[in-house]
């Protein structure tokens, strides 16, 4: 298949991430758009919808779920929210190839979802890839992000003994896009604009998926502090993750053991000793740049780290496994840079 | 030379233009930046200059412009500033395509350039393209937008005698990119930020090539008023244009002659009626958006266009002609489709 | 009355202008604020509804308006969407005192109320003011700015027969804030930042209203066009109006004329010659600045104004209305400077 | 003199403090600004460097700092960049009462000041009031954040042994007027819209001053992690502190100490349970707010605190200062509530 074209199917397309789906499409030589579904939004055209994607004039109008025909699709991506995703991916033809940028599939405890995702239907079994890994082997052993990167980016050291597993405290922020498109007085430009606040303390839904990821990691349960913010940017995500070294454990030891476990990885920089990543870095690209700095606090460590959140953080990560699900070349259609100013 | 690879110089490359034409090259399979200078940041990586880039990691060092040598160069992006522009396009060898985003070529008239542009040198001929057109002939004849779209929106409607040719009043708006990037309080954060403010009110140094592209078109002089704003956004450019309609001729005359001229140009899109384009709908992207409103006044109409000022109105404009000088399919490396939010 | 503490009622104090005539009063020794209502926040307190404002710690509790014992107020505000202002003024006490923030009392003419703001019920008598003017005569005759000013920058000047009063172009710049609290998708933070787009053009309800004042003071019918766009700032309206001078006169004149007819105003300034207003120069504050400017097309001139639209194009001036009204120092409370940056 | 009207000098009055200082001296009537440095303006009006401020028509104009006659000045603020400002404070007759908002005399210890800030000039006796504290005795006892709140909001918990001494991590995000209004690249719009970074980390100068407040607190030394990160607004300051509980202590213990320590205190609220400061809450008002959480980790809280750096993290605390400085009341010219959006 590997030359050929897939018919995709972006099933909520009406979404901040199902247009960044097919935003990326446009640079992909292998996939053609056949379905966007929006049930509010059916028999508008895309550019309707998102007018900034006008001069894709390839794309179809926007229908709904029920009236797909699964015979004219080989994959498709799942930008619904939770919830309604493990209701519609239920329904999905088994052999169809599915990329979920939801949370549904994320935590693999139903418990935990449950307890997370209140109200909580009885989940079902996921679809072909989640964001946080791949069923679909892919074609090489790798270390990969999960979904709440960069949150994730001290993921390799307790694996490695570097860090205490029991005291990771995340800070992180985010731009206004992760909340999605619906409208909400709390996201209004004006009740946004020039200033900063974290919300959800000490009980964000993503602690438990980060410490799935990072115990798994570790080989030992991990327990993990996330204290999100949200900033006046579209776009972006920035962790700072204060952690403890283990005895002996230096941060530079942090820095040159991240720089190695993600050698070979396509879209994750370890950056030169003492550069800063700025969310501005990564606007618009499917990269993660991250670096350790030595903290004040003897025997500590900083890890800064940057994605775009509708990018590494959903729709190019998602892009990036459709990639190697269909044994495409893992970068295509991700070799955008990042766009500054 | 069609399927080959030129090597590429961006010449003032740690300006804004100068970053954007490396982004967009990495896009191009016909191109290699081989040279990037700056005489300032001589010796740098070009990721320490723009950490965006990072991940552009085939390209060099910055150089000074005298270190470098012009046989190793197939083409060259001008991206300095004016007055500079014709010093170094002079000492450049005569056989090296140039494609220069300065104004310092734009007006055809040199009287007129030396009282826009104070101190004025003696201006010699010119570079292979400024963006006002290209003197190597393309392969096709073309109408195409100058340097100041979307200024000149209106642009084929005078040739057309659609409308008036002495009461063309454009009110612009304008993102802060368009001042480049060297350091100004006029243009610091905390300066720019949620506002707006005119400038340059009746006397912008813009007007003449806009005036000469119209008078152009038309076939005889236009004079034009042309009020620029500064607002708080780092790209975009918004044209709202108040014309008089020639007698007899209606709103949806003008668009349609707008319509039928730009049909076929990759790049411009007169959109559905009424339909309005919005600065957000071309971020990052090649395209220029515009379309045509009766005016409540009688008799008038009002064009309304948009681009990105660093894509269209800059180093995608630039990317376009080199295009087409170099005989390349004229779209290369600018399919990128806007990105929103 | 002069000196006594009135009690005021804020009618409609879950939106931005309620709570912008609370952040007022804070400043006032007159003003007692003993009502506050709020429909659907009723019961809430007022700094869950507005955490700003936590400071303000005399203020009551939301109630419905129909909870409200009118024997309690001496003077309200009126900060309700149209249409339901009148319903809700119908039923006000004569005695009261009412300052109304909204478009229902605007017009004069019924029918073209009805044609701007449907759908229309039947328009009863009006509040004792409406922004555009006092009816509770005030102490002196007064030159005064519309509500819609600074749109009405230019209107003294058809008055003295300056300008044509038939070729008046507003080309206008809004804040966000002017759209109110309301949830709606075109309002979000990520579809307004960084950008800027028109809307409602040919067509904004607000130019039948600009006309009736600006035709009162010419003694002759005036037409308008009235171009709005929107722009990612909270606060703050900018209008740049293109205008035809009479036979004779000169930009000179016309800025002298507006000088001189505004002297005196304790809250328009027409800045020195040259001087160009920026939004960011009246934020937060009740001051009109403005200044004009000779066009490069010969015969017109550019008239440039700014105000904060939350202030002085509504709960500031409705302050100086009720100053005026009580017999009050006009700008009590009004004495802040603007905020920068 | 309680009632009389002092005469003010504003040393540096081209910065942003320097205008804040002048646009709350608006509101207070025992203030006549009468002399405003600033060297390089010398001879301009202060409406030309500060237009936001042409409403304030009775300030003088610019003059240089040694054409300052001192004998017509009663008290000064200075608001003059470190080093310099030690400069000028040598030569001020010693009878004036100055209050200064630099960092050049927070440190007590020369030589770490001289470590934090070099070149390091010898530092002389410092002025009557720096902005951690009062030099001439306040008329009462006072719990008094220091300048560098809001990330000394944790100060009152060590002194009382509820939270431990050696692990306080403060993530602090700040606004862009904290670097003054010097033209530097990093802080053009382009480079500061829509996005954010930390930077200086592991080594930000401010945190010997924090670790200097705290640990008098404390009655002990106290060692801290400071991480800023500057985002894309003018103003404001958010810390989040991250901090281990003394064994038995919870959080809202914690909570309930700070709510009484700043009990009284006219411009600190400590919020109801589970209500979050936003920075949006004090932009322009001289208010702190804060608030405590328990941590997801066991042991740990989060105190979340805010304030407008220009305001309470400067010319606000400052004239705090002044007014208990000159024996006025405490909160004049200090009512403004926050403005917001």
């Amino acid at each position: 298949m590997k030359t050929d074209v897939a018919r995709i199917a972006v099933l909520g397309a009406s979404g901040y991430t199902g247009a960044e789906v097919v935003r990326l499409s446009a640079l992909h030589p292998n996939i053609k758009v056949t379905v966007l579904t929006g049930d509010k939004q059916a028999g508008k055209n895309f550019s309707d919808v998102f007018p900034h994607l006008v001069a894709a004039t390839n794309v179809p109008k926007l229908v709904k779920i029920d009236d797909v025909n699964w015979a004219d699709v080989d994959a498709a991506f799942c930008c619904l929210p939770h919830a309604t995703t493990q209701e519609v991916i239920k329904k999905l033809p088994s052999s169809l190839k599915v990329v979920d940028l939801s949370a549904d599939f994320r935590l693999k405890d139903p418990a935990q979802y449950a307890e997370c995702y209140p109200p909580s239907p009885s989940r079902h079994a996921g679809p072909s890839s989640s964001l946080d890994g791949l069923q679909h082997p892919p074609s090489r052993p790798r270390q990969r992000l999960p979904a709440a990167a960069p949150a994730a980016a001290p993921a390799p050291a307790p694996q490695a003994k570097l860090i205490l597993p029991d005291d990771i405290l995340i800070d992180a922020k985010s731009g206004v896009s992760g909340a999605g498109r619906s409208a909400k007085e709390s996201n209004l430009y004006c009740e946004i604009a020039e200033g900063i606040n974290s919300y959800a303390v000490g009980s964000h839904r993503h602690m438990p998926e980060i410490e799935q990821g990072l115990s798994e990691a570790a080989g030992a349960p991990v327990r993990i502090s996330f204290t999100p913010h949200l900033i006046n940017m579209s776009r972006g995500m920035q962790c700072t993750s204060y952690v403890k070294l283990a005895p002996g454990v230096t941060a530079e030891d942090l820095r040159a053991h991240l720089a190695a476990t993600y050698e070979g990885e396509p879209f994750v920089r370890v950056l030169a000793k003492g550069a800063i990543p700025h969310t501005r870095h990564v606007r618009g690209s499917n990269y993660a740049l991250m670096n350790v700095f030595p903290d004040r606090l003897p025997g500590r460590a900083i890890v800064i780290s940057v994605i775009d959140n509708l990018v590494k953080g959903a729709s190019g990560q998602g892009m990036q496994n459709l990639n190697l699900m269909m044994g495409w070349e893992e970068t295509t259609a991700l070799a955008q840079l990042a766009m500054f100013p």
